[in-house]
């Protein structure tokens, strides 16, 4: 056992029906003075609600995914001439990810009130669009000082995104088993977050407006942040990565098709990984954990029907290997690689 | 679900064998110039080899239990007089609490390096005693900045000492299912304390050189600390203080005999706790699992064995009810707690 954990500090107000007292209680504590709220057009009814017990010094209601350069610009000038002193952000992760633009370069704390299971309130990783290319970084700057979630947020969420965005948490568990900088501290967490999410899907796949499955859905989904941001990036986010970059397949619908592939190759070789998850689903086996939870929930099943060819598997293979982690625990090489992308493409165990 | 929890800034560098190197790793880090050792006679050697790749502005050698404030006083004026900016300290609770009683006035940074499984290097509470009077606070400049784990320095710990201290950690996690402020964070991290903590002793009372069950120890203790500070005192810390003030008994032992009774009166009124309980002692009831737990560890099996009269059962109870914590899972008056003591006296089933 050996490891370098910075366990980061963070303030996590949870509570259903919430959110505007925190939101209020928050401000005060701080002693804002020049509060500037952060929504885009679709959350613009919610934030209002959120932020009804708070004066605004900025209503900011410009949100795009990936937070162009300009976009965040923009946002910061506007939060400098009001004299910002406190970011409140509504939203899921492009929301959550503008207002991290602006204290990256501003050093303003931010509130974050999550309204999907993104994760991104919960880690100092910032991520800017300039001409269609991601720059990403780790800046203590960015985290917010206080998260609220509260779970009455969540329920317009449709049940196909919540899916798609609960099983995107799962998989930042599994990855973070093994990712590079995976310790005990993080696999401890990723259990948990793998046990909340995977109960909390279960219910919601049946009735998307129990509450108490959406309260630990949110809470999944902020553990498993938490453990990822630490852990890094595994196997299974390098391959996701990839073919999102190079072929343009839906993002939340490939990280759910390749991840039994990638934990199916891991498991045998990574004994506490196995234990975990197993643990987590209730299940014997790690693998045959998840496929049982995939057969209860719609999810596609291949590469196949998202659009991969299996012609692209050979160039996908060159372009995944530079990028697999140090201290994956089975050796990876081309003919593993084809393994992987080739059952993930056909959905045929490996 | 609905809690407040704030996670705290802590950086956490365990490997064994690495103490000496990372102490000096962040004593560069931090640019320290002033370095104050603290560590009593009985750890001198040991915080020597761990001091060995820094140079010392004050090495000092007074630490008694308890922090008396005369000492706390004059270690702050030799740390204040030699402009330190940065305190190591090297041993057990003792240790960490003067440390953190000059870094409650002073201001100035900790690096904790634990030679126990007290566990007070991942807190930011503090205790100071004047005139026989302990006082404590909580105070995030009391909080080591770093918490430098090497489970070789915990090699010489006797084994009854490692089982009462490594008891005394489980006792920590367990009451964290149900204290005051007991969250979902602090019960996943408890849970991983029992499972490490559990796992760890059952090897070590068969061979306390085992080096990996020694840090699986270690980080028992740490995760329990981490999830008790959080959490508060619960149901079982408020008896056991009771008992020890009031009838000097043994503390870790008092612990020890104590748990299993308020287990039994909590878990059935507290699902989740007897769940996770159950679950990280690889056992069908919690009851069961710590009853089965302690079968294979030297323990005391009743406070009559430690001294404790059945006579003072009706004045304990006086003391206690006041101090039953809100929110306890279940009920708690004088006729329960007549029976958890009674219980706890004889060693009998409650």
């Amino acid at each position: 056992m050996r490891f370098d954990h910075r366990t980061l500090a963070q303030r996590v107000r949870f509570g259903t029906g919430g959110a505007t007292a925190a939101v209020a209680a928050e401000v005060a504590d701080r002693g804002a003075r020049a509060v500037m709220l952060v929504a885009g057009p679709g959350e613009a009814e919610i934030a209002a609600q959120v932020a009804e017990g708070i004066e605004l010094a900025v209503d900011w209601g410009e949100v795009t995914p990936h937070v162009p350069a300009g976009l965040a610009e923009r946002a910061r000038v506007a939060a400098r001439g009001a004299g910002v002193d406190l970011v409140v952000s509504v939203g899921g992760g492009s929301t959550t990810g503008l207002a991290k633009a602006i204290a990256l370069t501003e050093h303003i704390p931010i509130v974050a009130v999550p309204t999907t299971y993104a994760g991104s309130e919960a880690t100092n990783v910032w991520g800017i669009t300039t001409d269609s290319r991601k720059t990403t970084g780790v800046d203590d700057a960015v985290l917010p000082a206080c998260v609220v979630y509260d779970a009455e947020l969540t329920l317009s969420l449709p049940i196909d995104l919540t899916v798609a965005s609960g099983l995107n948490a799962l998989a930042h568990c599994v990855d973070s088993m093994w990712a590079p900088n995976s310790d005990p501290i993080d696999r401890a967490l990723a259990e948990e977050g793998i046990r909340t999410t995977a109960s909390a899907l279960l219910e919601l796949v049946g009735d998307g407006s129990d509450l108490a499955a959406r309260e630990r859905m949110l809470f999944g989904a902020y553990v498993s942040a938490v453990a990822f941001a630490s852990a890094g990036s595994g196997l299974h986010h390098k391959i996701c990565h990839v073919l999102g970059g190079a072929y343009d397949l839906p993002h939340a619908a490939t990280h759910t098709v390749v991840l039994p592939h990638v934990l199916a190759f891991n498991a045998p070789a990574a004994p506490e990984a196995e234990t975990r998850i197993a643990r987590a689903l209730g299940a014997t086996g790690a693998v045959s954990g998840l496929r049982a939870l995939y057969e209860r929930l719609p999810v596609a099943g291949s590469l196949a029907e998202l659009g991969y060819d299996l012609a692209a598997v050979p160039e996908s293979v060159e372009l995944v290997l530079p990028l697999v982690p140090a201290g994956n625990p089975r050796a990876v090489d081309r003919d593993a690689l084809t393994r992987i992308l080739t059952a993930a493409w056909s959905g045929d165990h490996i």
